[in-house]
């Protein structure tokens, strides 16, 4: 695999039409705020965020503010979260001139599109899905919130709302997108045909997992590497990720989990298959592979690490990105809406 | 029985604090706008409204427009419904000066409330409500729709934006009452006390009975007299009415329903006792009940069909009402959701 192969890898594959015409798309993505954003948050989705904004599709992000009380009882320290997720945005290079940063909690008739599209879905429909089916057993509860349970009939409102015609998604969530598809194509036959149908961007990016070699990297587990860390800590986070003790460093990542993460995260950041870098280790074992990993991430985040101290001095700024944000995206669930109640006769 | 007692049996018995100082009280009640409203409306809940409101109490009337759809595909015809229901509001003599008439769909901020608020409650407290496991028995469906499982929960947050704290109700809606209470107990508990428990108004008027004797009198089932029917419609209906065939007339609800029915009726509008209807009519039979009960539904909804009349001529007023009111219910759900976002720290 050559050093292109594998950075393209990390990419998205966009369709020859968005490719041909990139001004003519909307993709909506965004995040729960529930902690800061990490090189795994990096890899699997901002950095594509900022090249489909650099190409010219029109990119909405939505801080998905209500979804943090899905699976939590309150929402305690909110708006600092919030305030470090925006800043994340900002240091990897979203630029709130050309794509739309906007919270839930802020755009009503966004959320008022959850009662039409809720009359469109089953009760079956929505227990039967997988991540909430998960989640109920993950926490070993007898039920979910009603939020939970309703939690994909939102995100189709948030897809919907902004006309998005492109998700990018990982395999796990094409269960969600397909009721989005089926949300807008049953409000189309029973009242007019106001949505899109939205397409999945399938990403492709290999998965970081946890420092702690237990599952994924998590934004509340402690065993990720924030953006916004400094070059010490990232140090010292590295330095205390589970290795093994063999000398010889290589990349197999179903029988060297952990050492092949470090590898791949090194990779990533060097723009280099993690074989080649794998080999230009060699026998040098785990205290080489992380000096290497250190290295790798401090020089590939320095620029963004310090574009986000430059922000951070500039008090404000994320409430005006939000405020504009807000704006656009309620003038839009707005126009939304209107046509909504146009097509239901709940217009008087 | 005297009279007087039976025209008290209707009215709704309000606790002393409310008796005291009316103003300082709000109701929230309302109406899925499915079909014209009838005499059962009128005697069940109608009068006591207007009685509220001329007591000086704030009444807020609710358009449920979104929750026709929890059990029927689309809104079709939703527009000429809602025009309907609200001369009807109007000939019973609701006061738009004083009360507030408007509907969901035209108040984004109410709708927005069901976030935070499904994530108080449990999938659980949702499938266990008596009314959604009646629907789903009587529909003889596997399923029901997402907004019919989640409909309490919309409920409650209509009658808390306005911080309404009486809300009439019959005995079979009293759960749906106690989970508005339970979120409003929560959300004070988790994030600030903005939300007041409401407190159910039982009414104790008799429940009307369809004229074809099965089951309730329904706006959809073609067994009820409509306010906006003509004399002539009304007395056809009337004798179309199912009823048997003992020449005595009694009032016995358990052993004679539908003669009852009819006999209630008319003792409804009339002012005076059931029994002392039965008994004015005595070895008359069941054509001289259906005279006398046509009688006096005509003489007694004739004042309020010619306001209704005089109400149709002026084009526009139900939408100059539903503006205004859709207004103010506006106002005051954008000033609750800002304290509950200030609450919940979602406030960027």
């Amino acid at each position: 695999m050559t050093t292109t192969e594998t950075y393209e890898a990390t990419t998205l594959r966009l369709p020859a039409d968005v490719l041909a015409s990139p001004t003519d798309h909307r993709v909506l993505t965004g995040d729960r705020p529930t902690g800061r954003l990490h090189v795994g948050h990096y890899f699997g989705s901002l950095q594509n965020r900022v090249r489909l904004q650099n190409q010219g599709v029109d990119v909405f992000v939505l801080v998905a503010d209500y979804q943090v009380i899905t699976d939590r009882d309150i929402t305690a320290g909110i708006d600092e979260v919030v305030t470090d997720v925006v800043l994340d945005y900002l240091a990897t290079g979203l630029d709130p001139d050309r794509s739309t940063v906007f919270a839930h909690s802020a755009v009503p008739a966004l959320n008022q599109l959850m009662l039409p599209f809720l009359s469109l879905v089953s009760t079956g429909e929505l227990s039967r899905n997988p991540t909430v089916k998960e989640e109920i057993q993950a926490g070993g509860r007898e039920t979910v919130s009603g939020l939970m349970l309703t939690y994909p009939v939102h995100q189709a409102a948030d897809i919907l709302f902004c006309h998005a015609d492109l998700v990018p998604v990982g395999d796990d969530q094409l269960p969600h997108l397909e009721l989005t598809r089926d949300i807008a194509r049953r409000f189309n036959d029973r009242y007019a045909p106001i949505f899109t149908a939205p397409e999945a961007l399938l990403s492709h990016a290999p998965r970081l997992k946890g420092l702690d070699g237990r599952g994924k990297m998590g934004k509340s587990r402690g065993n990720s590497i924030p953006l916004s860390a400094t070059a010490d800590e990232t140090t010292a986070l590295i330095r205390s990720a589970v290795t093994d003790s063999q000398r010889r460093i290589t990349y197999d990542p179903p029988n060297r989990p952990e050492v092949s993460n470090l590898v791949l995260l090194a990779a990533l950041c060097r723009g280099e298959a993690p074989e080649a870098v794998a080999e230009s280790i060699g026998d040098g074992g785990a205290s080489a592979l992380k000096r290497l990993t250190t290295e790798a991430v401090n020089d590939f985040f320095a620029p963004m690490r310090r574009r986000r101290r430059e922000f951070e001095t500039d008090r404000g700024i994320v409430t005006r990105i939000l405020e504009r944000g807000n704006a656009r995206a309620n003038e839009i669930a707005d126009a939304t809406l209107a046509e909504v109640r146009i097509a239901m006769g709940t217009r008087y």
